[in-house]
């Protein structure tokens, strides 16, 4: 299971090519051991990665002789042997599954990770040094345990999972198949709700627009539920997921979560959602299959976003979205009418010169204002 | 110390609604061993939680024959015995201190576990394996340190506090009683400080709105402060708190801090505040007393923010705010005026039509603008 | 290299001045061990640093003698012995490089660390219990690792850097001299990087403006790449750098990042820049030199800023920003036409009376908007 020190065993283009779904130009029996960026290709065996437009003109001055690029462009002279790719993001993805460097893990559990007596561990898991797995826990088949992670008493670690170093695994914590939980990752956290015993200074903010509670007493309110993950999901580095108050806070199979992304006590997250880097979700939402949470959406609790809607970054999103649709904005409205909104906005310099010269032109007719309606106007303000 | 399986001790419904302050409707002798969401109630043991109006219709396919109602609900048929709490909220807590799961710990000082031999470590503290405590470190009496948490040299630790794996207790940190510090907080951090000989490209930004100055050199400016929490704060997981430059950072008691909230150098922070997720805090900013900052709220370094005041979320605050207000909006301002804004911005094409409408129909009288002052407007742009 | 408890070794007015290219007024020889808070000075052998203002007042009830100020200020009575520095916030820098109190680091390999048998650790190198060091790592000249520190497989640790604990330092990263890595930031992460075969859900989006693919299927871009980082960065603490794609994300010399930032994949930040808390940096960015980036700024994926360049607080930075330029708000614009939109944002209620009050005179002389413009505006909403 040790990495190689630098290389991958070797390939030949045809291997490669076909694995892709893509074609072949010059030698597909040549054989490569590593995909590099052009500009650091070393010799003969390195195959250079060249699908972006800008990395093309670097192809020129390449050790590289083989190379892969994206279909219909015009590649350099000098590399005559070429993996032609159609969509090339997606190439990308099969390409480094190919040349994938897995991260070091020692087979079994390392005498200097402690393991309770209870806990259940798969013969085939991998468990490293200075990593805790608490009483009751299971860590499935062919999971890897990293250094300094945390599993706690009662967690449920699904076959297959790799858990980086300083991942924090909460007590009852479940996940299934293949998930991926990065550093310092923190799963199944209390929930953040406290409550005074009258309505405290939020609740009457939100319903009066002023503050009369005042919160000179808090009391905790404890979580006892967890956190359920489906299969193949990641949750980012520093990133960190609450547990529910008395049920499950719960990540939907596929969902990908950056990190240091924040999600609160009892929300719902549905199917193959992304939640950008900085994302927050207060407590109690729901987010349906597919969602797409740009970079710092922030959302409010106890809201509902709809399957397949996009919410650009940055947006603060404090009412329900539909499904399929694209918010964005702080607070969060459509695409078009926050399009319309920042328009008018760049545009407001000019708006208030032409009411300016409106206002002097009927002045220079009808003499100004009537006396009385202005004094309202001041009133008003 | 250890956590039973899944289950709690046995209580009757009027011992649960006599803590609570509540009334019992049916058998007040009926004994429930554990708090649940409706629809995961499995046995006539399980007490269904349903003050809220969604989970009361859970209620009829429960399996649970007891529940918790908030007064003045229609219950439906079926669930004959029932606690009537008036407060939902309020009495949620109450119930989960009673069904409180508290995290497992091992008593006594774990032979894995570092302890520096001139630390002081209260005879009933728990300290788990992997957990650090470092010289002349004080833990105090029934303290829980649970796996990975590092206690730095010279901090020290009150009686009662919990700290969750992978929480960092910076060197000279002190804490009062019964803190809960969450899995990778990070406490008595070094401050971001750092300064130019000459003004660098903020100081000329802030000052002349160009840069002028640029930061060629720049130099470090370190901590030699601390951190003091009071007692009966909570710091949320991932969230960091940046150590004073002389003196400390104060965090004042009964104060809460959710995860990734940031804290930086010499902030003060009074009593009770409630922090939620993502807020940032710049250098030497002071806080009142009770005041909450919504999710994701930036403040600006050397701000005061009077006591009771909130903050909605992703606000920027760049000014002070007084006491008692309700501030919201990226500059916030007070909540009428940023409704003002918002509804403002909503109808500003409407407006636009409305003012093209009103130079035709002005320019249908007097012929158009007079040509001079066009002129000097477009200059102006 | 332990710690003394509270105390510094002596110094002379004289020589602290010296350092500092200050003067001194009154006894230059009195000898001071400390450097404290006006209001926290125990005794004669603690100088007080009173260079701000606010601090100066404080200065007449100290048990302080001797106290550092600003040129030019009036110092109370009773505090005869004074060095006077011209830039207080530089000469605090260098007060404090001399009152340093350095964190806690015993000699050589702790018996309670975990160090790879073909890991190379420099002699002189400090390695804290529950450090882990990987397999063919290397470890510099006089580098700290303090308690809970993972150093992945074939990292380079430069000589006199300071790794804080619970720092997570990925395989293969690379860091220069001197750098500083503060509590749980995690280094080398793989990027947040996903595809779906067909254009997804934000493709259409940024194209279209609707959903029209939707992600049924995500799959996964491993990131082969890592993270170089030049000499004397600093890494806030929780913050994360993700590893590139194929090639290195890299970080300049001196370059200084906050806690709780998030740098994405392949991007690339020049020297001496300033990342504040909470500040997001999406994938393949491009961060010239000297840049500075205030709290909360987000920056979109594949954009450039200019060297020297400066963005305030909270702003949302969705495209190039040339160099020198001083940007802000959400989507970020100039400075000066940011300020001009606010201005005119805080206006506009009174442009609404203003224009409605055109329309009623207006009116009155024309006798109202012709019917036919009145229906199209209509249908343009």
């Amino acid at each position: 299971m040790t990495q190689p020190a630098m290389t991958q065993s070797p390939r030949t283009l045809a291997e490669i090519a076909e694995a892709l779904g893509a074609t072949v130009e010059g030698d597909g029996s040549l054989t490569v051991r590593r995909a590099v960026h052009p500009s650091e290709a070393e010799g003969p065996e390195d195959l250079a990665l060249a699908m972006d437009k800008d990395l093309l003109a670097l192809l020129s001055g390449s050790k590289a002789v083989a190379a892969v690029v994206a279909e219909g462009v015009e590649v350099p002279a000098g590399i005559e042997n070429r993996i032609v790719v159609k969509r090339p993001r997606y190439a990308m993805a099969g390409m480094l599954d190919i040349f994938e460097r897995p991260v070091h893990a020692e087979p079994g559990v390392s005498p200097q990770a402690y393991v309770a007596p209870d806990a259940v561990v798969a013969p085939d898991a991998s468990i490293a040094p200075f990593a805790y797995i608490g009483p009751r826990a299971r860590i499935g088949a062919g999971a890897i345990v990293l250094p300094h992670v945390t599993v706690g008493a009662d967690a449920v670690i699904g076959e297959g999972c790799l858990l980086h170093p300083g991942a924090r695994i909460g007590e009852r914590v479940e996940m299934g198949a293949r998930c991926i939980i990065h550093p310092n990752a923190a799963i199944g956290n209390d929930g953040f709700s406290f409550v005074t015993p009258e309505p405290g200074s939020v609740e009457s903010a939100k319903t009066t627009g002023r503050v009369v509670g005042t919160n000179v007493l808090i009391r905790r309110v404890n979580s006892i539920g967890t956190v359920i993950l489906g299969d193949d999901v990641e949750v980012g580095a520093g990133a960190t997921i609450d547990r529910g108050t008395v049920t499950a806070t719960r990540i939907g199979n596929g969902t990908k979560i950056d990190n240091l992304v924040q999600i609160g006590h009892n929300v719902q997250v549905g199917t193959n959602c992304m939640l950008c880097g900085h994302v927050g979700i207060a407590g109690s939402t729901v987010i349906g299959d597919r969602v797409v949470l740009a970079g710092k959406v922030g959302v409010a609790d106890h809201v509902k976003i709809g399957s397949d809607a996009v919410v650009a970054a940055n947006s603060g999103v404090g009412m329900d979205i539909p499904p399929k649709s694209v918010w964005m904005g702080y607070p969060a409205v459509p695409r078009a009418r926050a399009f319309e909104q920042y328009k008018g906005l760049a545009r407001l310099k000019r708006l208030y010169a032409d009411v300016s010269d409106l206002k002097k032109r009927l002045t220079a007719i009808d003499g100004g204002p009537v006396k009385v309606e202005e004094e309202k106007a001041e009133q008003q303000e």
